[in-house]
């Protein structure tokens, strides 16, 4: 097996792809941020008393298109923290080059896909269910590998 | 000191220790969205107009079993992944081995604790009070160690 | 370029900077569980039936002072541990030291001031933006420096 010096450096094909992808979804990420802002500004609907006077807005927790933004950021905090902590150990478990990155694409595309269909434009289920599915497998793919690994 | 090539690698047994426990810890907080499906599937409640078709449910957001399954996802949020950070780092301050290793499983089996009396099973206080306690103190000491080292 | 051996050792300077802010922001993280706890015993409101008994109070969901510092605690969340993955990726891009550790610190002390005026003292906006705001665009400059590095 290489060392741990190749296997997290940039000469490692798997590594410079994980630092690729995690920087992407650390952006999408952060676009979630965006989405709940504009929302709020749009619908005048803020948590704050301290934070209505800027649009004349009011306090209020149960606006429709505001919470399902934020529910799909909690599902962002679910799902994106674990997988960017366990795709870095399962790169230190040496795997297969190609199928690791795109796993690792396969995963992006998948968050970027469900936070589409959750929060800009909605379509119909099984849509959302499907892509946070195929998130969800790979991460614990990628969890067995490592706990196989390390026993 | 180690090198940090040798601290962050699998020959180093406190590194070993902390990808399988971290792997199990990822695993654990990815049962609690099928502990969550599980429960709205049951009480036919969900939390989007688009998912209750499938088991003719209905938007609800205040189910106390649903939530309760919740509040202990967000609790393993707020609690795991800055442990598997400060854990990693702590990993590179080069800890007396049988102290680390200790205290990556205390914390794996107290967080498991927690969501098994929270979730599961809902065991009287203080029984969450002190799962709970054990992984915020460990996380917290690991925290100091690494403030100290890294001065 | 340094090698990653080097830019992950202590003897970098950036690295040490990084283990040692994130410690700090990880502490930070942590103190929101004690003000949570504090407001619910101080306001006697908690959010599950078995909590009650302790300090007689009752289960209640909108607590005001409560759901404030749980704003903020999940505020944290949504950005604190991506910053910190993201600043460890970017410290492997061997950015300028002088550059790298400033961020790191206008970071923290940012993420510091965001929970002192939403939590501690509530001060009028835009002090609450802005302090977030700081925080959001030092991780989204490191994030689009680690996809040009990694492209």
């Amino acid at each position: 097996m290489a060392s741990p010096v190749e296997l997290l450096s940039r000469t490692n094909p798997v590594f410079s792809a994980y630092a690729f992808y995690a920087a992407i979804l650390v952006l999408k990420m952060m676009a979630m941020s965006v989405l709940t802002a504009r929302q709020r500004f749009r619908k005048k609907v803020f948590a704050n008393p301290e934070d209505t006077p800027a649009a004349k807005g009011k306090v209020k927790f149960d606006d429709p298109d505001v919470e399902r933004i934020r529910r799909g950021h909690l599902n962002d905090l679910e799902n994106i923290p674990i997988f960017l902590l366990i795709a870095l150990l399962y790169t230190l478990t040496d795997p297969s080059h190609l199928l690791a990155i795109n796993l690792f694409r396969a995963f992006t595309v998948a968050r970027i896909l469900h936070t589409f269909v959750y929060t800009v434009v909605v379509i119909p289920q099984p849509s959302r269910a499907l892509s946070w599915a195929v998130g969800y497998i790979i991460t614990g793919y990628m969890a067995v590998q490592v706990v196989l690994s390390f026993l």
